[in-house]
């Protein structure tokens, strides 16, 4: 059975409607899957138009957003294109906690227009845990060769190493676990950790996470979870550069940029957003809103097609069980 | 005119003996070097028997230290190592403060056993500045295809955020511009610089370090240096992914593991670390002490001996202007 999708536009000033009209335009694509957009209309055809494509509607739905015609200031942040961001991915999760629909693939957005247009939210992630009424997530990233899951999402580095404790490492290796399980469809996960600090800390010469929290949180871990390699915080330059990651289902990363940084470099636009610990499945493209191109036709779907893809399977991993 | 290099032996319960002595018995390389290795010597003979090597000391020199035969205790931090390892630096300062040595080849120490020896810093690059009396120094890794600045050397993470100051950033970057014209040889220097935070801070939502101190200062270093090409601080998974370090004869990194991890994955075995800003060269290879393969004679002096290449090839470049 087919994941019932949902297609959020994302901002409308970005690359979003782009990426979504292009994938919606290659009908055999499309007809392999059950795609629903949720967009103001006005929106599509303004896109559609200035990239010359033509829809054909009868392979996909959509569900109209915003009455009037909404503003389009295409490279531009501004609080319309938030509003319109934040209803899309609200109607979607609302329609998804019904059952209407099984998953919700989201195009990109921008954190600085959702908070201009009245949500208050950090991003995506936060808005669907909060909205679904989801107890935790995991910010996860499929990717060919390597999948990360992620210790907190994107806060300031600042703030980043505070985030650290065991109580959260608990909660998100614990969804990481469950889902390479129930999503991904691995029997017996093992997942490579790395350190938060340079060289692990250097036996707590240059920062002690590892020493006092990392690990012995990965060992109470290990004990909860008999079918689960869980492996000790590795320095994270040399497991990379010796491609340890290679080893493991799931590579788990301490904050935003050291995963992200390898994550974008060896999946290259094979990448792909996923939020694990939901009641529906949800996915993204893992790239921005790229204002700089947006309105140019010169924009790569490749990654929401992938977004696609793998909400169909994560769907049907999960209903196999 | 060759560089005359000292090679300090590094922790000599680590993989430092096994790549010097794999590297000295290469004739026809050590024939193109003025190479003269630190270190006491019952740790060559020691190793150099259990690796089956002889060495031919017609083609380098030694300086020993430690008269009496100190204790290895292969694979592990000891206190006696991290004493000799840090003698061993402390001397190759003084002889090139004198005007003996032109360039100090660093094989790795552990900063664990150097403390526990008696020297209370971070690591060579502190040592080095603070023993040779420089103003400021700055670490470097040179590869093939890319070359990396850093902010700092390896502060824990919830430092590495607080370190970065408009005076910092001066100072850093400074020293890089020069050592791109005096020791790189590149005319007119492009430099490509990576945010602190997430998506470069994502207009101020979050982390205003870019906006009130990172982007700033380089406004400030692009009109102190007119021949100088400074981009604006650039997120960094992007920056990877899309391979626009490419465009750069060096990226500019704000802490370890956001350089360190890509660096690795591109230069692989060709990273050599510099520390710019020092009256002398000073390199070594970009790997630890890997006291887990140490004494099994499977080390690789690869890292090792681009060092020597760069320490000779930095000098020249130097005495050519």
């Amino acid at each position: 059975m087919k994941a019932r999708i949902l297609i959020t536009i994302g901002d409308i000033n970005g690359i979003g409607p782009e990426i979504v009209i292009k994938t919606l335009k290659n009908e055999r694509f499309v007809k392999k899957y059950d795609l629903t957009v949720i967009s103001p209309l006005n929106v599509l055809e303004h896109y559609a138009k200035a990239l010359k494509i033509r829809l054909w509607a009868d392979d996909f739905n959509i569900i109209p957003i915003a009455a009037k015609n909404v503003k389009i200031k295409t490279g531009y942040v501004t609080a319309e294109s938030g509003f319109v961001s934040g209803v899309a991915i609200a109607e979607a999760i609302n329609y998804c906690m019904n059952d209407d629909y099984d998953a919700i693939v989201t195009a990109p957005i921008s954190k600085e227009a959702l908070n201009l247009g009245g949500f208050r939210f950090d991003g995506h992630t936060e808005m669907l845990t909060a909205l679904s009424g989801a107890k935790d997530t995991c910010m996860v990233m499929l990717g060919k060769d390597i999948n990360m899951g992620f210790a907190s999402t994107h806060p300031p580095l600042k703030k980043a190493a505070g985030l650290i404790t065991d109580k959260l490492l608990q909660s998100k290796i614990s969804i990481c676990y469950n889902s390479l399980k129930l999503d991904i469809g691995v029997k017996k996960p093992r997942m490579g950790v790395l350190a938060l600090n340079p060289h692990a800390g250097d036996g707590g010469l240059i920062g002690d996470e590892e020493i006092k929290i990392i690990n012995p949180a990965l060992k109470k871990l290990r004990s909860k979870y008999k079918d689960l390699f869980l492996s000790d915080a590795y320095p994270a330059d040399g497991y990379f550069a010796s491609k340890t990651y290679g080893k493991f289902d799931m590579t788990f990363a301490m904050y935003h940029d050291q995963g992200f940084i390898p994550f974008k470099m060896i999946a290259g636009l094979s990448g792909v957003n996923f939020t694990a610990g939901l009641k529906f499945v949800r996915t993204s493209p893992d790239h921005g809103t790229a204002f700089d191109i947006a309105g140019k036709g010169i924009a790569n779907p490749a990654s929401l097609v992938e977004a696609i893809k793998a909400a169909d399977r994560i769907y049907k991993n999960r209903i196999r069980k």
